[in-house]
């Protein structure tokens, strides 16, 4: 539905002694994939916890296809598949640079307000940025 | 099957913004989780690789119940439910102090020959300690 | 002047494709010292949080004698070689089995009034703890 | 003598509990920074490993003048002062968007040979790579 790419480089800092990018990286990977899908739709994540929302990651999964070395230039590719209603979810595909599919990761995030602590639906900021991007296509 | 128990305390460096561990963290935790439980057993990771296998994650999955704070010590439960065949699935229940449910978390490992990178079955060294644990209980 | 010691147990998480745990990592188990430090006086870094002063890191200084390996037991040792007044100054010596030193490492941190956001003197409460520490040595 | 910039955007990952980026995240910023150094110099630490020689970091300090936050634009600049012999000295100066001098760190790197383990002079294709660089200035 809506998809958007960034690239992040392997740094020795993600390396583990097997040689390649730690499993427990792959998350802080997922969190720039779906903060740069924001940006690109014009909608900061600082801007929605202004308005006073906060958006947990309740639910992961992924699997591990191919490794990542270090240096390497990965591609994430971020897919929104449908609209947010009480929760949103982010599809994740990472490729190394000879474009083969080395990981896939899913992150579901609900939204809560930062003053009740209680779930809310998607804030209309979020809302509006996406259907826009969706008819901009 | 068998299930075992570690501790780790949440320091400055595990929390975010939020306040509360970031979800990025857990994959470290089910690291310390597992690893605790094959020491317990009296099986180090250190020596399946000596061994000349290495066991790579390649799946991963976990829901975010309730979060963890600072200085929060956290109980890490490790269940094995079958015996591995060609892999392993580790089963992880972390809990608060008050013994709330916090997280849960399952990551499958696969073995991989050191010197082949193929796939191969559960080494000897780790299913003979297995098995006797299970006999012990 | 108060010594005490804490250990941490090498992960994979920490380590990096040199086989060694990555220079970055270090920082977080200089947190680990001296929180155990605090927490063997007596006194929670949360404690003094709740009274409203954080401490934040000021400065940092450290030498890579020795690496740390993939499991290894690092004992790190956290001296306080002086009173704090406008700041507290930790010192840091890790070993490994072999009781040789691999690592030293100093950090500096300030203490600053959560609401004013400026530098306040150490908090009572703190300089208490260790008086008492000394007292009892 | 040799100056280069780079940025980097503060991501949820970095940051912790008092809302600015964890003080043990800087290590891997400074990574950032002279790994980016070299590639613009058109030297990739990788062919320095593949010609056998590992640059372990062997001396660290660092000043935190002001916090980073949450999606702030580091600009990370690294500074090269005098040519390398038996090790090479990184000067990291890191800025936020109002161009504030946030943080300022050193780090020293040796060289080692990978199959003797022992030190040796700084490797030919870095140091020409240095000096070709002088020159063009």
């Amino acid at each position: 539905m809506i998809e958007r790419s960034t690239k992040i480089r392997v740094r020795y800092s993600h390396t583990d002694q097997m040689g390649v990018v730690y499993y427990g990286n792959y998350p802080s990977f997922y969190e720039i994939g779906r903060s740069e899908f924001m940006r690109d739709l014009g909608l900061s994540y600082l801007e929605v916890e202004k308005g006073g929302v906060v958006m947990p990651v309740v639910e992961m999964s992924c699997r591990y296809h191919k490794p990542f070395f270090y240096d390497d230039l990965i591609e994430i590719k971020t897919v929104l598949k449908q609209l947010p209603t009480s929760s949103i979810e982010f599809y994740h595909e990472m490729y190394n640079s000879n474009v083969e599919l080395c990981h896939t990761g899913k992150v579901k995030l609900g939204f809560i307000n930062m003053k009740t602590l209680r779930p809310v639906r998607v804030p209309d900021i979020v809302l509006e940025c996406l259907k826009k991007a969706i008819n901009n296509q």
